[in-house]
């Protein structure tokens, strides 16, 4: 996208507005905002005003804007992922209560993993996905559950790399990436050992929705020691519920 | 906001297509969006195909248009509100696992209260609220809770009403209203028996920040049989630990 678009529409600005905030830098500056936007400060400053002006960000005593309850109000309350989402979190919060550590729900977007909740313990092992975050399919268990159940051209796509490097456990080639696949649809779930981290281990298994699509990935991460297979079946039993709940769950009329 | 407004930025009118979706209608035909926005077709079909493109929007086979999962992303990943969610998850669980029926946690939005997670049991009490759902303030135990400790300037606004009556037990003068706001702050939580639903009592606590301010009320729904105050305890116990974990957290680096 051209850093000075003319003709770009004040809707594309805003987006790109709103995507300058990170989980790490939840407020910015007016000023901060045109920088890593590119757009010239009074632009930049008064469509801050008027996405403000909507409720889609909010200006605090400090002059420091941040994104508005507005805006996840209206992504949250018509989310299609919400049902799914309500669906899972009392399996989701079953598993995290036998297994411990981090139990996560992520759905596929694009070539990514998006994680939709996660529950954590304060002693958990290291993770590096949040809510709303996202990790390369390849990468972790949940990855490579939603992927060996995506569309195959989506899987070349992801096979035709670049496949990213986290540790020395990470599969980077297209031989080894087919292989893991072949072996989640047979086997049933996804274990990555130091994938992701050196510490810790991620099992997924897939969650079917009303015409046993894979529609999400149900997974732990715990630590790295040899025994993470132990938590298959707690996950495979969860993943059942899940999909039995979203069977059941039908719009109210 | 005009009909056919001339002028009127794609940034507005935007935004206006993103709030014709609702919890009860998530998917909604291009002709539908049209006639709830009051755009020409043309306006929302070209509105609508910029929407998708930035995947704020998505478009399925069925050409139905649903809220995009990129939205949700944008809008939960740097949402100034996740930490709180975060801090209180925990405790809404334990305060759900021990109270049965619903256990939500609501923040102050203009004069509602705005619900930001809701845990629910299957064979539950009735109750109105949802996830990203808004209540007036008068209304409910949340939000009278928020009222009670509010700014007074928006106390004033909402006690010169109108307060619009649910029930016959709603508090519709603002001379109950009042009263009922003094007793929340000297009680420490707010007890509405019948105010939303006749077979529904609220219980709700307030959630003090780092600076003693409330940030939120924690609220459980249960069966109007009169044994409701018991749950008080239960909640006021959470509330402080939902405090401790948001005194504990901090950014990370």
């Amino acid at each position: 996208m051209p850093r000075t678009a003319t003709g770009e529409s004040s809707l594309a600005r805003a987006v790109r507005i709103i995507a300058a905030f990170t989980p790490e830098e939840t407020s910015l500056r007016v000023s901060e905002i045109a920088r890593r936007t590119g757009l010239h400060i009074a632009t930049a400053s008064r469509l801050v005003a008027e996405l403000t002006a909507h409720g889609l960000l909010d200006r605090g005593p400090d002059r420091e804007v941040r994104i508005g309850v507005r805006l996840w109000e209206l992504a949250a309350r018509a989310s299609p992922t919400l049902s799914l989402r309500d669906a899972a979190l009392p399996y989701l919060e079953d598993v995290h209560a036998v297994v411990g550590h981090h139990a996560q729900l992520g759905v596929l977007d694009g070539a990514d993993v998006l994680f939709l909740e996660r529950l954590s313990a304060r002693d958990a092992v290291i993770n590096y996905t949040r809510i709303a975050g996202r990790l390369p399919l390849h990468l972790s268990s949940s990855g490579q559950v939603l992927l060996a159940h995506g569309p195959p051209e989506l899987q070349e796509r992801v096979l035709q790399g670049p496949l990213q490097r986290y540790t020395a456990a990470t599969i980077t080639t297209p031989e080894a990436l087919r292989a893991a696949l072949a072996e989640v649809r047979r086997r049933g779930y996804a274990l990555t050992a130091g994938h992701v981290h050196e510490d810790a281990t991620g099992v997924a298994v897939p969650v079917r929705g009303a015409l046993n699509e894979v529609v999400a990935a149900l997974s732990v991460i715990v630590p790295n020691d040899g025994h993470a297979e132990a938590r298959v079946p707690v996950l495979m039993a969860a993943a059942r519920g899940i999909s039995r709940s979203l069977a059941a769950a039908r719009p109210p009329a």
